[in-house]
């Protein structure tokens, strides 16, 4: 988590951008260049998702820290989906950008260490070990307790990478399974506490460990609980913006170093040329100016 | 489910042969063709795989109804990994078989709904529907509650296909999450409330709905439990085999009319050529074998 905080504080800015590239949100002029080379095929989709995550990559890089691609997106698209993931995750990193990649995987055992060589560690082909998405953090799903995390946080330890667990979410139903109560505790509670105990041989110099949070901004109250009962814990803070939670709702995530939360936008920051009407061909400097105005209205 | 439960009728077999192909299974003769001819590259990993999984299918498919792709062991190899899963699933539906793939997605909203259109509807390019990996079922997380569960209930219903959600998983620590108990219930059980909450407007002509869940074989006395108060839900029931669960353990599983479940194997099937210190030329024969052997032990 080290390499996150060293980002955030050199472009003052704890905030992500996720990189969830519906094509409707792509601009036309992209898609007309792609569709009329490749047709109306998935590699022509995937090819302007790509143009337009470069876009974007090349207007912000210099005031984010972090990037946040959303692999359904590029899934829905098939082989070539995955492939500009790759691309889009390789190009961020080029550009000095931390990537966690929203994946949210989970499985026990060898499947889960194969999740992990494919995200975060490396795979071994004949004896040689290659990279395969390489990125920096992904997120993943606790339900399956332990057995579904270890493999990944040995790799965290092994490659200096970190993952966000998703602990309390941002949507709508998530009280079903994580706000039930067990022996006078939330289960979110008893689930924050294994991230402490899964974390605690992660701590980096930053004094926080590998093992990050996913805390929704939606539940104020709970973010300020979670923070107290979990110092050491990085949150990757999902619902600001167009979930509807403020800038007010997220300070509970952070701690009083002002470290300790990185808040997530997507679609306010992506379509910021459709929602403020500007010329299709500027979306980069429209999403530049909506970046820009999240950082001032977080850190401020 | 009807077209699962047609043929596992037709089968007399209910079990689901696991293709999950680590390099390290797989035959070195069909390795050093494609290595020769591809080099020391994920494209020589991912084809091998794909001739290993034709192998496995060509002599498999008479005798099982399902096979189940485990989604890590081709991500493990990047987008050329992905595209064989692809492959897989096509080739696998082409010889009758009913295609579970094993992702264990799970996200809220419009992600969800990029997920189910990547696995089981479609997605829309350019206002023309395609087909994606266009398997007959997935695996689905339940940490989210219901927002992460609806959209692929929709595309259930709309493509007629069927999901199974996590639910008693076979590991260790399955417990640390499932097993609290909240008001008097185990959290399992709640879910299963929740399953069959999802699942009450897809019943199908069978009785059974398009909303299964998985319930591990490693926790007999808990299976029996669920059985009861879910009785319309078909199981998917990993931990046979390998892990350790006995035909006698998987019993409490099936309903009184033998069905509601589908057992998984998967070690055991594909490297029963390793297993049995086969020559490797008869890999596919000898996993034959051995899944003969367990549908004689399941259905016996």
């Amino acid at each position: 988590m080290d390499i996150l905080i060293e980002k955030i504080k050199e472009k003052k800015n704890p905030s992500v951008i996720g990189l969830d590239p519906k094509l409707e949100y792509v601009p036309n002029y992209i898609k007309k260049k792609n569709f009329t080379e490749h047709g109306n095929s998935l590699k022509a989709a995937a090819e302007s998702i790509l143009d337009f995550n470069k876009g974007l990559i090349d207007e912000l890089y210099d005031i984010i820290p972090a990037v946040k691609p959303q692999s359904a997106y590029y899934e829905m698209y098939g082989f070539e989906g995955v492939r500009v993931l790759y691309e889009t995750i390789k190009y961020a990193k080029e550009k000095g950008l931390y990537v966690i990649t929203d994946v949210k995987r989970n499985d026990i055992g060898s499947t889960a260490e194969a999740y992990s060589a494919a995200y975060l560690g490396k795979t071994q082909i004949n004896g040689e070990d290659q990279e395969i998405f390489n990125s920096d953090s992904i997120t993943v799903n606790p339900y399956l307790g332990t057995d579904g995390v270890e493999p990944f946080v040995k790799d965290c330890k092994r490659y200096n990478k970190s993952i966000f667990i998703l602990l309390k979410t941002s949507n709508k139903s998530s009280g079903e399974l994580q706000d039930l109560i067990s022996a006078n505790e939330y289960i979110y509670e008893k689930i924050a506490a294994l991230i402490n105990q899964w974390g605690s041989s992660t701590i980096g110099v930053s004094g926080y460990s590998n093992i990050g949070a996913v805390v929704g901004a939606t539940y104020p109250e709970v973010s300020k609980k979670l923070r107290k009962i979990m110092p050491q814990t990085y949150f990757l803070v999902p619902g600001y913006g167009a979930q509807g939670a403020s800038a007010k709702d997220i300070k509970n995530c952070f701690n009083p170093d002002g470290l300790g939360a990185i808040i997530n936008s997507s679609r306010k920051v992506m379509c910021a040329y459709i929602n403020n009407k500007v010329d299709e061909e500027d979306f980069a400097k429209a999403a530049r100016g909506e970046a820009i105005n999240m950082r001032d209205e977080i850190v401020g």
